[in-house]
Order: C-alpha cells, then structure tokens, then sequence
C-alpha cells in the first residue's frame, strides 16, 4: 500500500516553523510496511490546498492531511476540506461537548475560538476527539483521506490510536518489512558507502541507505519478504555482514542511543558516573539524564566554566590551570580525576575545550578539544580538534566523550 | 516572485532522517520578501522527480532541488537532471580537481566514490564547489533551477554564498517585506488568537501568524508594502499594537531567546549566574552556553542527582532533605542559596523535581518542580506542575526557570 502526506500551514512554507508530523507519520507507516510516496507542504490557500488533495488522490491509496485544523483565523482545513468534499460544514454537538469537558479537565480558560474546532464536513467520520483538536476522515473516490491537526503531540496520539490501525484494515496486500538501522559515528557516509559495497540488491528486495544525522551516519537496512520468518532471517543475515564491514564504528541501533546503551552498561555492571564539562556546558549531563532511570547510575556534574570552578570544586592545581592553561591535556585529567574523587564514582569524564567562535589561539585554536576519562586504572586524556560552529564543536565533544564511556 | 523547494531522497519520505533544507530556505527566502508556495518530498525515484520537476516548472518562477547529489549508490540527481533537461552527463575535471585538493587539505582519505561528484549535465553552470558537494543550476523554460547537495551545511553554504544572490537579480517586481516574529510563554495558541484579534488584516496587506513550537507560541507579524520607509513604519506601529495585548507574556524576538536576553542583561548589569539542576540535568547550563560569550557571566553550575552530591557541593542540609525530601521547596531553596553561596555569583539558580516517567508519588506526582531563586534581596522558590514526557518536563523547568532570570 502506498500513500501520500500533505501538511498545510503558512508557518511551514515560510520556515517559521519546522514541520514534525510528516516525519513521525512517514517513520510509522514505513515500519508497518506502507511506502509513503510524497511530502508536500503547501500554504493556507484554498486553492493550493484542492489541488494538491485532487493529485494526490489520483495517485495515491490513501491520503493523509495535517495541520490547519486549529481555532485561529488562519486556520482554514476543515472549511476547504468541506469544499473539497462537496459537502456543508456542520457543528458537531459532541465534539463541542467534548472539548468543552477537556479544557475544564485540564484547568484551561474557555475561549469562545475553540468552537470552530467543532465544525467538520458532514458525512466525514470523526477520530476520536483528544484535548483541543480532533481529526476527521472520509472517502473520496474510494481513497481514504485523513485530516489531522497541526500540533505534533495530538497527531502523534491521533495516528497511533487510530489512523495506522484504520489503514492497515484498508491494506489487502501488504508484504513483510524488516528495518534496522545501525548509527555510524567516526566515518563519512562516502567511506560508509565503499565499505558496504554490493551489499545492497534491488532484485532481492534488499535496501540500504545512507542518512547523515549529526554527528552520526546512520545506515538503514531494509528487507522485503512474503512471510515475517524469511523477512526476519534475511535482515539477521544482512546484519551480521553489514556489522562485520562497519566494526568498531557503530555506536547505536534503532530506538537506542550512546546514552541509552551507557544506561544498561552502568545498570548490568553496577557502576557510577560522574561528569565535569568545561567546554560542553552540561550538555554531556543532559544527554545522560534524558534515559529515564539515569538516577541510578548518575552521580552528579559539575560545569566548571571558571577556572575559580574548576579548582574550588575539582582540586585542579591553581599552578595546572595557570603552566598548561585551563585548555589542557594536565587540566582535563585533573579534571577526570578530581570528579572521580570528590563524588567517589567509578568513573570520572571531563571536557575542556575552545568551543568558539571567539577565544582561539594559534596553537590551541576554535575546536580544540581535550577529553580525559578516569577509572580505577588510572586517567586517559586525548587532545582532539573539531570544525564547525559553536553548537557543532560542542555536539561532537558531547558525542565524543560519551562513545568513549561507552567503549570503556 | 514565488518559487518551490523540492527535497530528494529516500530517507526523507521513509522518515528515517527530518529534512533540514527546505525549512532554511525557505526562512531565508521569506526574510528576501521571495515566497516559496511548495515543499515537495519525494523518493530517489526518476520518475517521481521528473513529474515533480515537470509541474514546479509550469507553475513556478524559480525551483529550488535539494539531496541526491551524493558519492553513494542511492544518489541519482544528477542523473535524472541530465535526462531531465535532455543534455549528458559529463565529468568536470575543474571539479574534480577541487574536490581532491579539498579532501587532502581536510586531512581526508580519497575515496573512488568521490569522483561521482564531478559529474553534471552538460551546459549547467557550476555553483561554487566547496566540500564534498558542489551544486549547479540550469534554465529550464527560462526557469531557474537549482539543484544543491543533501549535507545541510554545504546547502546553507551555497544558499548564501549563490544561489540567493543568484535569484534577487532574477527578481524583478519585488515587494518589501518586514517581518518581526514574537516568542510568547504560558499563552495558549487560542488565547493569544483572541487577544489579537482584529489585528491582522489581510487587504491592507499586513499578516498574523500563529506557530506553536514547543515549548513556545511563536507569533509573527508580517507588513508587505512598496517602500522601506512604509513596511518600518507600518510594522512598528502594529508590533507595539502586538506587544500591548500580549505582554508580558514575550520572552523573545525574532533571532533571539530568552538565553541570549539574559546574555545581555547579565553583561549590561556586569552580573554573574550560577546554577544547581538536579531534574533538569544540565539543561539550563547547556542552553545557557549555548550563547558565545556566556563565559563573561556563567560561574558554574552542578547537576547534583543524588542526595549526596546535593549535600556535598551545596551545603544542603541532610535533615532538610530527609524532612522535606529531595523534591520540595526547602531543598530547592538550600540549593539557590548554595550554589549563589559556593560560586560567589549574584544570582543562584536551582531546580528540583520528578521528570518521570517514574518516581511519582500521591503528593508529588511526575512533573512536580521546584524552582528556586537566590539573590542578594533572599531567595524565593515555586512550586509547578508540568505535564508530558520526561523530555518535555525537563524542557517546559528549564524554560520556566531561565524565563524567571529574564524577568529578575
């Protein structure tokens, strides 16, 4: 089965808003083995809208539509979408009924704009009315076409409580698709492509791709079966080879990432870690704490952006600080160690580094960068040097650091 | 003028990677006055770029195409522009030279795969090569096309650097526009689009536009008149309109963010910041320096998850967690005072509180938050609640905490 998602809203075209429905929805529906054709994104224009809805239900099993559902004036869907179906718009009672309830449940003012979220093209059927918008959805011409809203975390409701189940009951022939996606961090995705030279074969229904997603690389793999046993044991097969050509640069696969996997290291091995950035101003930590459960094995940090920081809280030697500079190789193990110590964990990390733009010098300048880790075995320190802006030196300082407690 | 953005590549429909061409191009286009009316995303399919390229140009003043231009087998732009425009493909060894000489002086191994690059359809003029990617563009029915790389960076590059400059000359009847965009915290979509109504008015060429983005409700104003004199003025006179009925809920304009206002504030008042996270995580220091600069005003701060790391670094006393626990405005408040105390800084920052999904009780359930402020008048603490997922609590206390420096 394949289909196609259109996302409506000024705010879109204009770049004022970056659009995060059509991903989650092409990312679902291509886990489920329904190819999404097409993106378009257009403005809130009724014309656009009607010729866009026209093309894609000429070529496209099923439609899904987002965005412009909302109480605003600009907020125009329900009203072309009525056009569109040659149908009135009606107030629906319940609906009404329904957001009335909500907004009370959640302690939210009543505002007489939100009546017009309870319009919908009559005959079209009703998804499940959630918190301030609810979607709707109708055939024409035998294709299915859904109307979401715009707000990321009601589609996302909407889509898995509702849509997906409804379109696989439209699907008659969906064959069987595995994914796995490993991410790559250390190489280009050109190297990438060399190394996994002829592993890709269309006739055979096997797929790979090539997706840089700072600052990893991540490579997908994609098999297309008739039953889940075949799909299954082809992607294992296809798997081991890739992992073979790719060892020791992957660093994650699918959901998980360095910090989910640092997580289960920690939690099966029964260590602690402790962290003091410098250069990558808590973002090290904030990766860490986003896996639910990283309490258990996250001691504490410090963002020693002072020097008066770095020695009050780490003991780093004011003389350390002031010989080698508080950008240092002595300095970052200093650091590594002085963490490990005052919070008594297993392990210490420490970054200090010349994030940029400004603050370079001829020998150490923007992107320079010195990351040292601390066990019971002693202190490691490497010196590295990162290009690109602010946020880049810090993300890859970041990534860089955590693959290193990762590989122990 | 008004032209289209089309993004290629399999990764995008299939949701695997979120695209971030289209988004910046079209905001640079816009801020140009040059309306972008479509984004299409399609497949690395021949067909479906043809079709797509087919009807852009029959609609369109300029197009502009995006990805597909890669070392990698599932890299076909070129390709099919070539047949698209009916002209061969040819290798351009000025291209390829400069890639060589580029890769050698980024201290990058050559890879074969590379030489692929230096194809492109005969008659296309070059856009600047630079990186690993080069672009080209082509008249096509007296239709500028631009075909550019995927790499998000290499697109901003030869998007500046070209391609804008390249369209403003072929662009003549441009209207000014002006455009100032407002960010608004703790307003509703629906609330802010009843205290604006009667604003916007589209005969008189001025637009409102309501943009949710998380945790924020962006709002921009946009004024299309025949002079700059006018389109400043006008905008100006409606922004003040704006800033009465919304205030004082505005945490920031156009570029800016509350972390770069408090940026400037600190710098203005020669004063220093210091903060103590604990369900945060480290992301309040991270996004505090994420601004250049923020080592003028940014002492240190401490992500004390455990109780003991509280005890240590911040003086916190254990009775006052083990009375009130670590979740509760006595320890909130001994965190403010501490780290304003350790740090010598003038302000103290501090949160607490249960992110989730896990560690909810009947008396604080996930999404309970303290945030604390310390200062030279005392130190005052608040309680919330904030509802979503982990990520969207840390987000929604990090927002609320940095907001609550903006405003002293």
């Amino acid at each position: 089965m394949h289909g196609e998602i259109i996302t409506i809203g000024d705010e879109l075209i204009s770049g004022r808003v970056r659009d995060r429905n059509a991903n989650y929805l092409s990312t679902r529906l291509s886990s489920m083995g329904i190819i999404v054709t097409a993106i378009s994104t257009i403005g809130d224009n009724p014309e656009a809208i009607i010729e866009t809805l026209d093309r894609a239900i000429m070529r496209s099993e099923f439609v899904l539509v987002c965005g412009g559902l909302g109480p605003t004036e600009d907020d125009i869907t329900a009203k072309v979408a009525a056009q569109f179906l040659d149908c009135p718009l009606i107030l629906d009672e319940k609906v009404l009924e329904y957001i009335k309830h909500s907004m009370k449940e959640r302690g939210l003012p009543w505002v007489n704009a939100y009546e017009k979220l309870a319009y919908v093209p009559k005959g079209a059927r009703l998804i499940d009315p959630q918190g301030q918008a609810c979607g709707f959805y109708c055939l024409s011409n035998e294709t299915p076409v859904f109307f979401l809203p715009g707000v990321p975390e009601e589609v996302r409701y909407l889509a898995d409580s509702n849509v997906l189940p409804l379109l696989v009951s439209y699907d008659s022939k969906r064959a069987v698709v595995r994914q796995r996606v490993l991410k790559i961090f250390g190489l280009q995705e050109a190297q990438i492509g060399e190394l996994l030279e002829g592993v890709a074969n269309q006739d055979t229904g096997v797929l790979i791709g090539y997706y840089p997603n700072f600052p990893e690389n991540h490579v997908s793999i994609t098999v297309r079966r008739q039953t889940v046993g075949e799909a299954e044991k082809d992607l294992l097969e296809i798997e081991k080879e890739v992992e073979k050509r790719l060892d020791p640069y992957i660093v994650a696969k699918d959901l998980s990432s360095i910090e989910t996997s640092i997580g289960q290291i920690m939690k099966n091995k029964g260590l602690r870690l402790a962290v003091a950035e410098s250069c990558t101003g808590g973002l090290i930590s904030h990766r860490v704490t986003s896996v639910s459960g990283s309490s258990e094995y996250f001691e504490r940090a410090v963002v020693v952006y002072s020097n008066n920081s770095k020695i009050d809280l780490l003991n780093v030697p004011a003389e350390t600080i002031e010989i080698h500079g508080a950008v240092s190789a002595e300095t970052a193990a200093s650091m590594a160690q002085g963490i490990r110590s005052i919070s008594q964990t297993d392990i210490g990390l420490a970054t200090t580094g010349i994030a940029g733009p400004t603050g370079g010098t001829k020998e150490k300048p923007v992107g320079t960068v010195f990351i040292a880790l601390a066990d019971k075995e002693g202190v490691e320190v490497e010196r590295f040097h990162f290009s690109g802006s602010r946020e880049q030196v810090k993300i890859l300082t970041a990534q860089t650091a955590l693959n290193w407690v990762l590989r122990g």
